[in-house]
């Protein structure tokens, strides 16, 4: 064993003696982040007393060092990274910076090795699209090494970090309302609804039903169930929750096979509305495959707005999301804190469009 | 200036005192690819006689030393790139080696700079879809630096690399000859045709017809045009130039004036041969937009297999690639490479498959 040096001596050594969260001391010794003057003072003060020097090059050398950004995709064959990744690669190339791209799989295991993989890589920033809201230790210790992190499309509570997501409980708040506009009352949902905070889907609506559910850090499908939920509320209808198809794994032939349950219904749904690109794709394969034509014997709205929706006949009502410019805020964020924007974390939520096509019809 | 020291001898004077190409010192050096022990010999008296030392870190060394694959796609936006990213990773992680992603837009200069930057970021092989077949020069220069290198999609003539391509020319033949076979003979071609090895498509045509076009070095979209002659020439028919739609920019929009243009016709194609996924969806765009009913009023047979194709009314016939496939067999090749497996350069070409939808009928 070697002696104990100097240079041993942890951010959390720091934190502790000035009273502050690890997080906080993190933000305050990589410069970047929020944190008040006197904080501020506070870790300084407490590092220079403890010795601390970072075990990481200190930020400032490492800062532009390399001009490359990182990314960490949740599904890299989705179309939405596919178009976020053109937003922030053209941003990036403005800039004069680099981006290297690595996927998660929507795995905790995988984004632990993919950011460990861009951190050895000596980006000079993250992206990243956390697959997982609960144990996200590893963001906390990038965040703490002083490497600028920018969530995108999901936040995770507590954690140092700027983020840019879409509206997401609003957006199907308006997609639902659409639907009872023109005379829906049994409208079902398919969703992802495995990664969970919530013991289960009841006690969500319940918790909503009780106004205690934040909605920041929930996962966009849960945000979306959210906004399902209060478009309900606002139209004074009640919930059936027969109607909230729960997918588990997340693929095309678990949402199908859910979706045809919900086909099944002896009381079946007059309107669908699905809650994401994969979702939609395995809804319209069990639709097509039931022969039920949409909209005479099915309304339909869809979250994301994918190619195929404009060339069904007849074409589907989708919620568009920016998903250029998510990826465009998310690298202008990345690379300001790149050269050295302090400032209190930023969370920018981008407002969604609904495109009226011809598969919403009264019921 | 520095005084001239040994490391500045070069490859090129290796090569030049070998008699050899530069490309070949370079596998002889880099103990990658194939070269006759007769040359092995010359080229390593060569470079010990000039006192030759490979100014990158001998290949040895590199030598799986990140645990890294670079890849270098030509639009991560595209599906196709989508699956063979998902081979890749596949492949990759399963011996432990993480990937990372650049995107060259199907832009010379900036796949130069993406090429730059994963060898900048030590990755120890790299999958490359050469965007540019006839100024490569960047892509010699890793071959020389000792990288493996495994081109997808395309092969650029001459370098000294492995690839993995689909047989476009085949699978063009064959979706053209299932049109042929139910009676089509006005059969027009939707392909992007600016970046060309040859004058013009005229000059390309009376080529093919002179017997004089190699296949294995062309664009894709050329090879496909080259599988639309040859299903002619095998049925005897002959090719009216005027359906052959040339779309220079590769953009939906300029795709769709192509396509509007080959329906505008005098003497209208009864089908449709469309020659990848993005002129795919230009084509169908164009079609619905005319009110043209398929297969009725129009046959159409696409080249890629996207989703809104199996969701349309009717589905759409469609030429598959194997693309995750093409993914598994890039990464096991470099992987070979990288783990320091001569032998001469692998150029596998893949099988495509037809999938018989309900666009096609008797015109």
């Amino acid at each position: 064993m070697a002696t104990k040096r100097q240079d041993r001596i942890t951010i959390a050594d720091v934190a502790r003696r000035a009273g502050v969260s690890t997080a906080t001391a993190g933000r305050v010794l990589g410069g970047y982040g929020y944190a008040s003057e006197e904080i501020r003072s506070r870790v300084r003060k407490s590092a220079e007393a403890l010795g601390y020097r970072p075990n990481l090059l200190a930020r400032g050398l490492i800062t532009g060092r390399t001009k490359t950004i990182g990314v960490v995709a949740g599904d890299v064959q989705s179309p939405f990274y596919a178009s976020v990744l053109r937003g922030i690669s053209d941003v990036a190339r403005a800039e004069g910076f680099g981006v290297i791209v690595t996927n998660s799989d929507e795995r905790t295991d995988r984004e632990v090795e993919a950011v460990q993989l861009l951190l050895e890589k000596q980006v000079d920033g993250l992206i990243v699209a956390p697959s997982d809201l609960l144990r996200p230790a590893h963001l906390h210790a990038a965040v703490e090494g002083g490497w600028p992190i920018v969530q995108i499309d999901r936040v995770v509570a507590g954690l140092a970090a700027d983020s840019v997501t879409v509206d997401n409980r609003g957006a199907a708040r308006e997609a639902v309302a659409h639907l009872i506009a023109v005379g829906h009352r049994r409208i079902g949902i398919v969703a992802e609804l495995e990664r969970s905070e919530f013991p289960g889907v009841e006690a969500f609506v319940r918790a909503v039903a009780g106004g205690l559910v934040p909605t920041a850090s929930l996962f966009p499908s849960w945000q979306r169930l959210y906004g399902y939920l209060d478009a309900h509320r606002d139209a004074g209808l009640s919930v059936d929750p027969g109607l909230i198809a729960r997918v588990g794994e997340y693929s095309v032939g678990a949402g199908r096979e859910e979706t045809l349950k919900l086909l099944r219904h002896p009381h079946r749904p007059s309107a669908l509305f699905t809650a994401d690109g994969l979702m939609s794709a395995a809804a319209m394969d069990a639709i097509t495959t039931q022969g039920i034509a949409i909209p005479g014997d099915l309304s339909l709205v869809c979250f994301d707005d994918l190619d195929w929706m404009r060339f069904s006949k007849p074409g589907v009502t989708a919620i568009v999301q920016p998903l250029i410019a998510l990826g465009e805020a998310a690298a202008t964020i990345v690379l300001a804190r790149i050269k050295g924007e302090c400032g209190a974390d930023r969370h920018v939520v981008l407002a969604t469009s609904l495109a009226p096509r011809g598969s919403v019809a009264t019921p």
